[in-house]
């Protein structure tokens, strides 16, 4: 329970009427009931306040907040940076027990830190090291001599491989696997794919083979501040560690493969996939569905669109789209003469009828 | 075991010969023994019949049973149905336990149906409450204040976050996770990615910056007969909920982004990725791989093929296909055009020969 | 800890130097330490082995071992081939503990062979058989009447389904799910996607209705030596076996659908996913987030590249890449006529001009 005046210092923001109201949370416009603050940072949610019973609203810049009928009012200046204010004020959690719960599993010669939950039946195993504060959920696996830094939230069923090392304020999401071995084989004598790679296209005369199996002998390494989604997964390297640099954030269903080390402060969007051994700088931004060929680097502050296939080294700074993903501007211009593809087609039935005949 | 006669007045389909032969599991023609009824639904599998030993089929309108050496026969007007009707009846199940298992962990104050059955190893959080008859399976999750209705069967490693609020008749396969929190970040300031959204390409003078986190407050709701497949994920709204109509049915591996909604009766196929704020109507067949951008809609009765990337609005009952998805037949103009693009460029070289030179 | 003589007599390979030299561990040509052996096989590895300590190496055929330092090296003619022998040696594993834990839920009926291990809060469900000196994880699952054959290993929180067969020296990461069951539904009369199918795009006037579930009787046939990757999924078939062969290696988040036959010794990578009965033959690669739809054939030996949707049969052998798949030679004329697109367009201005003026 917050006042307007606690949630308005919080964000740095201007309150107008009754600061002392009470907020427990947050809802949409037409649906904000007494205790709650409606959240309507653009004019296009004024219907909605004038439609429900709001009391209280973080509204938009200059919004006549008074005409809307709302006792109090917080302004944001720039709304989706207050919706992460007030929405990280006013989080009720997944209510995980405190403490360590006596159905888990942990290993006497795990270390936990200070003030550290270990939820129903998780196993910690021998030689892992929990931070402070740390809350490890329900059904996760600690793995032999990882490493967790303070103040992690992990949810339910996570699972964390041997000799991982991972930061402060790591949380990860509901079946999100870090450390499970890389995808990497091959065989005796040269094969089909590796010829098609060396030649654009032909296999040439490989003979069919059994796959040999590369171990993985690295582990992950992960920086503070990174989040991980729901089933997503990261791979050990082969002998040093993945690498997942500070405040990144990966989606659900998002794939990193071995020995591949992501920079700094990118966000990796829904069921992005990337190869092994691939090099990605700070601040890059890849769209849902994304895929990253293996063994190319991508220079800082790319953003590529949904669905984009990154298929040879990009450029820092670039912005691509596209299978084959290439500059913005070109897919855009290639994408509109497709389009006009057919009708060019019969243009030049017409010009060769002019021409030839 | 059911007789011949039992399954036909079942499947409201008529029966031929002795209606009284014992029925324990359905076989491939070509495989099925005594005991087996063998699913021939279309003449093609005749040459199956031929060769094996089966003493009853499930066979197309008008066959030949007798020829087959058949005991008896049913015969299946809309095969697919009658498929649908004869697994439901002869379905053996996973064998799970019934009652509470002694190694569940049930807070007291959640609140369990009649005949509710809670696997080994599985974790209800306090205040949940499972409807009659459910199943919850080995290693399921059932988070805090979540409801789940009548009769759900979840299989193993099923995670549901807080606060979820479940239908009737809810199927959840291997992994499936309901409730993770939504991915949604914002920069102190206006980021690369903002200005490439508003100027279709072009990052401008954005700084690099670190990503602020907008928790998730809202949960998911989900309808009466909806199934979710193994290891798929529906996370969190952030003011409201996540919602999935009435019998929608999830594959594989789909990933559901936050505050979308997904209407009544819709399927959406393996692997296939929703963003956040998205709207689709009811009767949505998106197939497999297929990708939908944020804060769009999508309308009722919408068909994409597989690997369609949905970048704008679609109209209701508007057939789609290709990246970015477009009208059918307009993709399949543009995909001929395109085959025929290296003979295109022959003919205009040819053409600029005949009237250049 | 090895000595040089023996990794190198493991490998086959040459060494020259101290050969009595114990190594515990693998490392990058520039971190390598006292007791590592530096994995610096290609020439551009030259330079990390001069900056570092490295006192073993495996090194490029015709390498001056002593020029860098070292006291030992052995040369590896295959690096890749090399590097499978060099990690298997020098796998550390996961540290799972021996035996059965106390915690594990084993029903009585269920085998367990000699020397198998099962981890803690593990369930083996009744009458399922695991193989001699199999190491099943913490958390899994092992479903009713499943087979697991001998030597496999399992990571954490895997899930097998009832009654799956798989075969010896099984592998599988954490989260892989084994038997979910098949996304198979109908509708009582024609639906739209019918007749999308077979008009290629005209959905008629099919009604709106909902989905009749077509329940899986089938499990899952895994062959000898498959290893899944993390959170990957294999469904259950609808009458028969869903099949993957001997040999054949699954990346992760890849799905199978029902019914579906892989044949031996393929690579599945990242994110690809295969729907409902299709059959793929021996040795087959499918790039990451490849795709294949449903009912159709892929022949031995195929290469597709990565985000290949293959939408048609392929002929054993072939090279194919693009949405949808074609020849590689095919797609590549196709891709670098589609970039020339623009210029053309100006060309056939200009010969309109011309022509037409």
């Amino acid at each position: 329970m917050f006042t307007i005046r606690q949630i308005a210092e919080s964000l740095g923001a201007e309150a107008q009427g009754d600061l002392d109201l009470q907020i427990a949370g947050a809802a949409e416009p037409q649906d904000a009931e007494a205790g709650q603050i409606a959240m309507a940072m653009a004019p296009k949610y004024a219907d909605g306040l004038q439609a429900g019973n709001a009391q209280a609203a973080v509204l938009w810049e200059g919004a006549d907040w008074q005409s809307y009928g709302l006792k109090a009012a917080i302004f944001a200046p720039r709304p989706r940076m207050t919706m992460a204010g007030v929405t990280a004020m006013l989080d009720r959690g997944q209510g995980f027990p405190s403490g360590i719960h006596p159905s888990a599993v942990v290993d006497p010669s795990a270390e936990l830190g200070e003030g550290v939950s270990v939820g129903p039946l998780t196993v910690v195993a021998a030689g892992a090291k929990i931070g402070a504060r740390s809350v490890i959920g329900p059904h996760c696996y600690i793995g032999a001599d990882a490493v967790i830094g303070a103040d992690a939230q992990l949810r339910e069923m996570v699972s964390i491989g041997a000799r991982a090392a991972i930061g402060d304020r790591f949380r990860a999401q509901p079946g999100a696997r870090v450390g499970g071995d890389g995808f990497s084989y091959v065989t005796p004598e040269v094969s089909g794919a590796e010829n098609v790679r060396k030649t654009l296209g032909d296999q040439g005369e490989a003979k069919a083979q059994s796959w040999a199996r590369i171990h993985s002998l690295g582990a992950v390494t992960i920086g503070d501040d990174v989040e991980l989604g729901s089933n997503c997964t990261i791979d050990n390297g082969t002998i040093r560690d993945t690498v997942i640099g500070n405040g990144s954030k990966l989606d659900n269903l998002v794939h990193v493969g071995h020995n591949t080390r992501v920079g700094n402060d990118c966000l990796l969007c829904g069921q992005t996939g990337i190869s092994g051994s691939v090099d990605i700088g700070n601040n890059v931004v890849l769209g849902g569905q994304a895929g990253v060929v293996d063994n190319i680097f991508i220079g800082d502050g790319v953003i590529a669109g949904g669905g984009t296939k990154i298929l040879s080294n990009v450029p820092a700074g670039r912005v691509i789209m596209g299978y084959p993903g290439v500059k913005m501007e070109t897919h855009t211009e290639m994408y509109k003469a497709q389009r006009r593809l057919p009708r060019l087609m019969r243009d030049i039935e017409l010009l060769k009828k002019a021409v030839f005949k």
